[in-house]
């Protein structure tokens, strides 16, 4: 009893020797709930909708020739996309065969199944290998074979009692049993990892213990192989989540994890209700929902930091689980139905019905965006994302400061990262993953070796790189050992400010930066104020890079780009990967640059506290597979000892419309930065906005008086 | 009389001392109409939300600080946008006191109009001066000066019974009159110009002779300033469209020229309707509106080819006016209401009102896009652009090849240039023109010093460029008296082609392209076929850029691209503008190249009748201001003497899905392509499809077997 411990800090439980239901289905989709949904999918729009999408696909799947083929490609070739269509349509029909109740989509399981079960036996370690992961057996990294047979057991649950008993038989012992082995003995170090490819690797077989009703694989699920709770789901849900939802990988594959986490928590719920998993740590699942939501931007893009695939967006599969379980069997907030409407689709599911029902009662809310800390590490002391919003979701300004942990793996050496969003879009963005998922061309479809030259380095990401080298020398080691932290949050009417601080990435500098949205009453919209302090005894190069999206337009100085002969800026620590186009040193220490960034302007003031280089760069050097975007940016740059900082204040302005070809406010409205005091215990800065001077004053050491800007006297 | 030989020619006509109506308003809105058009902006949806639009800005207005400050700022600043916005003002409050009949709107024009009417005389010429133009009073050029008036007088038109006849008089005798009087002697050149700001010129002449009741304005416009016809607006109409209704500016000017065209043809057939002004030359307005239309692709773009801002779409308020006047005087055509749906509004007009209502009555269909070479030149002997389309609007594939004139000081020295489309987006494309157009800190807005040393030259379109030297060395007065000709030009089911010859770019050299659109019954789109045959005795560099939008996922060579000291291709001619990344020899002539663009793969196999070398390039050398967009392209060459070919076959396939992470069909489904026969007579190739091989045979001197395309024995 003792390992359940955390368990019990939620409420006292028993768990009887593992008994559960032996109904079918009963995961997402439940026997005593078919009429509802099956009415629910002819009558309620949005799930009659995801519905139908289902049925076509399953549809699909029936008219094509089905293959079920010996295991030889990488990702996004014929075998790796083979294998997982079959297992997509494998779901997809046992949907299909519930809500129509036409046998012809269970014998199409039956059939391929027995297929998979007439070989699966005899294929080896899959003959193409990810670096630095277990092969599986029918995909190149043993995770793949874990997400297959996630979505392999749900749809065998959906036709389970349609298929003859001797049948079962076969694909039980001659495909599920051996599945269970190979991830549990082959893949052990897998299934006992703290990490997600370990969540998907447990759901996979404590989710098959359930509909194969074998409780010694739920009990190993649950508590670890050794079942004695040092590893396993619960202690993934106690070691993978701060106390506020956030996933230490960062929120692309917090959305990717949340996936399997949804499955089984939905699984043990239905078999085990009495673990009452959905309240275990303080519901700490809801929490990981909310957070996914909360680390995107308006367009539904999760922010891409760490290792992350741009394009992806909460309309994701993972998410549609997540929001549907959330709002059906957790809390029905009225806001995930905003989001709902905006994936266009719900889990035809008991969940989904929920959803779908609540739509049609427009009980939906506006996604509730906020600005807030959300904390990294289990204990939520290991720094985390500040996030700072102004304005509605239809044009809203977003200030992402990373000031977080490092993320294992897939973390990237980016403390005090910066990301600006305003008027749906990037304005200063992060690279995300050199990747091209799934395309085998591209390096197998796997991470490019420019994630790790480029994307993962310090210089890709809008934080201060000193001497030209990245943080904690980019070494993974060192750098999980450390964490950075919270100096300053606070959101008030007019501002709102995050500060961060990190001291270990470089001996002996201190880095702090605070990032500010400041809404003056004589513009529209916030300004972007920051402030990034460095702080060295020793004589350094400091470089902080703004990667923007759009084009400059203007400039404070006149610049002459490299017209022949283009180099690159270094050898080494990303830098061998950017092109110089041009090297200017200001006359003064403050300037400014123009960006036209989907027809809306943007000007970045700066000031500095010593002298300043602006370079202006493109991105692509050193890379011979042409593999990386040409994107550009301006790298800042200060060179002494002492306390210095870099000061900016970005304003959006004006707009041009290329259908009318009219411009206007295409000149800035903030004027004369001047640094009037800067140390380690705050700066005091002052500006102009259409004239009118404005002070400000940061406090670093002062809790009620961090920051306080107004009117000049 | 014999003046008028070509007015005559459509039918006889006398026109009596330029007697007209003395009615107001009597433009695009009109007296007798008011009390309907008024009824619609109360009930026609969408008349009344074009309305409502028009009342929002001219409520706008009339809550601003009026301001007509004296002329200073080229294109961009605040008093050339100013002015502008001055005029647009006027034009909305014209009609927004049509409508509501508020006595406040007619105040506004009246009391700036006087405003301007108490300084226009004072100003000098504008102090600044776009090159190579002449300055107009209020703008930098007066291109803009007239535009200014064009709106302007219809929206006094509109408030013409509201004013005082003491301040028509004022207003009339110190700032229209001055204005006319501006226009017929400092920019007397331009009235008498045939050429788009000619139009704009005499059309603010002519209307404002409609207006304030000057015939002698109204002869000038329509004969030019000598009254003898040798200029002027019909002359226009002979002179600047072809016989299909093609301007030789190409698209973005025909949509710019579109404008004055119709409001004067319009203010003719309300004031003088016995020059039955929309049947003039064969109905050659409505040509010019169609033709306009066939010249976008499905998302409203125009094809950017010559000076062209590619963001330009059909929804801009000159083809607004094109589509309601095309409706509502000229031909009721269903397809055209397609487009005004799409534009969002109509003009607030009596043409207007019948879109609006016609809509209303669910009138509407497709828009008909169609295959078709559009003649260019006063008589259509001059080349032309080939039109060639495949399947439905909503995923289009299109192929437009230029073997036109060289449309005047905006043309481009492309002739035989392709451009490709499919899914919605570009596919192979023109860089269009280097320009940030009204934006200030780039070269005032106009085009940039790179529109001259890029843009315009051979080498930044997708033909041949010889010796790395543009077309007709980029001269414009030897490009302009010769003009590249169609060959062949036909539409069968499932083959399309057109073919065109430039035999004068380069002493010596023939160029003869073919480009086809043929679907094969194994896939679902069609194939890009492009045979570009050049012959010549001397030997010859040759070069073929495919400038494509998107990324390079694979190719049938190892490139391996420049990872420091990038260098540009050449000193002149645009190669100084372009990095060289990577340089191939290839061991066979043939190879292929897959882009990934919009979550398409595109594959381009290519095979040449001598050594091909294939070069990677990436735009932005010798760009000082860096002015450029970094856009990439792959250049195919050869070298040799004689007649040679580059054949090449390009195939849409398979997907990509951001969202859920897959992607199929990555592998192109073309191989094997072999040249069998080339002369200048004709090519024979072979190549297979998903195995199965075909025959394709083109016959340049055979008009019924130009193409045949077989399945090989």
């Amino acid at each position: 009893m003792k390992l359940f411990y955390r368990l019990i800090s939620v409420c006292l439980l028993a768990i009887p020797c593992y008994s559960f239901a032996q109904t079918h289905p009963n995961l997402m989709l439940t026997a005593g709930n078919i009429a509802a949904v099956r009415s629910g999918c002819a009558n309620s729009p949005l799930l009659k909708k995801s519905y139908l999408e289902i049925k076509a696909k399953a549809d699909k799947a029936l008219a094509e020739k089905m293959d079920v083929p010996t295991p030889k490609d990488g990702a996004g070739g014929y075998t790796h996309e083979q294998h997982k269509n079959n297992s997509q349509n494998i779901l997809a029909c046992g949907i299909a065969y519930q809500i129509s109740g036409d046998p012809k989509y269970a014998a199409y399981i039956k059939t391929m199944l027995l297929q998979y079960a007439a070989q699966y036996e005899q294929w080896p370690q899959h003959p193409k290998r990810k670096s630095n992961q277990i092969p599986g057996k029918m995909f190149w990294q043993c995770l793949n074979d874990f997400v297959w047979q996630v979505t392999v057991i749900q749809g065998y649950d959906m036709v389970y009692n349609a298929i003859p008993a001797k049948d079962r038989v076969t694909i039980e012992q001659h495909l599920f049993i051996p599945i269970v082995k190979y991830f549990t003995t082959e893949c052990k170090e897998t299934f006992d990892l703290i990490h997600n490819h370990g969540t998907w690797c447990l759901a996979a077989v404590g989710m098959t213990g359930y509909v194969i009703h074998n409780p010694e694989y739920v009990e190993m699920a649950l508590k670890g192989s050794a079942k004695d709770g040092k590893t396993g789901f619960l202690k993934q849900l106690d070691e993978l989540f701060s106390p506020d939802g956030y996933y230490t990988e960062g929120p692309y594959y917090q959305r990717y994890a949340i996936m399997p986490f949804i499955a089984f928590a939905k699984a043990i719920q239905q078999n085990q209700p009495q673990l009452h998993i959905f309240q275990y740590r303080n519901n700490i699942l809801a929490k990981a929902i909310h957070a996914a939501l909360q680390t995107t931007y308006t367009t539904g893009n999760f922010f891409p930091v760490n290792d992350a695939m741009k394009d992806k967006d909460f309309s994701s599969e993972e998410i549609v689980y997540g929001i549907d379980v959330a709002y059906a069997d957790i809390q029905p907030e009225a806001d995930l139905l905003d989001i709902a409407k905006r994936q266009g689709h719900v889990v035809v599911s008991d969940a989904g019905l929920k959803v779908s029902k609540a739509i049609d009662k427009g009980l939906s809310k506006p996604f509730g965006y906020k600005s807030m800390f959300l904390s990294d590490g289990p204990r939520g002391d290991e720094g985390g994302l500040g996030i700072l919003r102004y304005g509605s979701n239809a044009s809203q300004q977003c200030v992402l400061l990373k000031a977080a942990a490092q993320g294992m793996g897939h973390g990237h050496f980016d403390r005090l990262n910066l990301l600006y969003y305003d008027n749906n879009t990037e304005v200063f963005s992060d690279y995300g993953s050199a990747r091209f998922i799934n395309i085998e061309s591209k390096f197998g479809g796997d991470y490019l070796p420019e994630n790790k030259t480029w994307a993962k380095q310090t210089i890709a990401h809008n934080t201060v790189t000193v001497d030209q080298t990245s943080q904690y020398k980019a070494n993974l080691e060192k750098s999980e050992a450390a964490h950075a932290s919270l100096v300053h949050f606070e959101d008030k009417s007019n501002i709102q400010v995050v500060s961060g601080r990190e001291d270990g990435a470089y001996p002996g500098v201190g880095l702090l930066r605070s990032s500010i949205l400041f809404k003056p009453e004589e513009l529209k919209k916030a300004l972007l104020i920051d402030v990034f302090e460095v702080n060295s005894e020793a004589d350094h190069q400091y470089s902080l890079p703004f990667w923007y999206q759009g084009v400059i337009t203007d400039a404070s100085f006149k610049f002459s780009a490299v017209t022949d002969g283009l180099k690159a800026m270094g050898k080494d620590n990303g830098f061998q990967h950017i092109w110089l186009n041009s090297n200017n040193d200001l006359a003064e220490p403050s300037g400014f640059i123009t960006m036209l960034n989907n027809n809306i302007f943007y000007t970045t003031h700066f000031a500095a506290t010593s002298p300043l280089q602006v370079k202006l760069v493109t991105l692509g050097a050193g890379d011979p597979n042409m593999n990386l975007r040409n994107e550009r940016g301006f790298i800042l740059e200060q060179h002494k000892n002492g306390c210095q900082a870099f000061i900016s204040i970005t304003e959006t302005h004006g707009k041009t419309d290329p259908t009318s070809e009219t411009t206007s406010g295409a000149q800035s409205n903030i004027g004369d930065i001047k640094v009037m005091s800067n140390d380690v215990n705050g700066a005091t800065f002052s500006f102009t906005v259409k004239g009118v001077s404005y002070t400000a004053k940061l406090d670093y050491n002062s809790k009620n008086n961090f920051i306080q800007i107004s009117k000049s006297k």
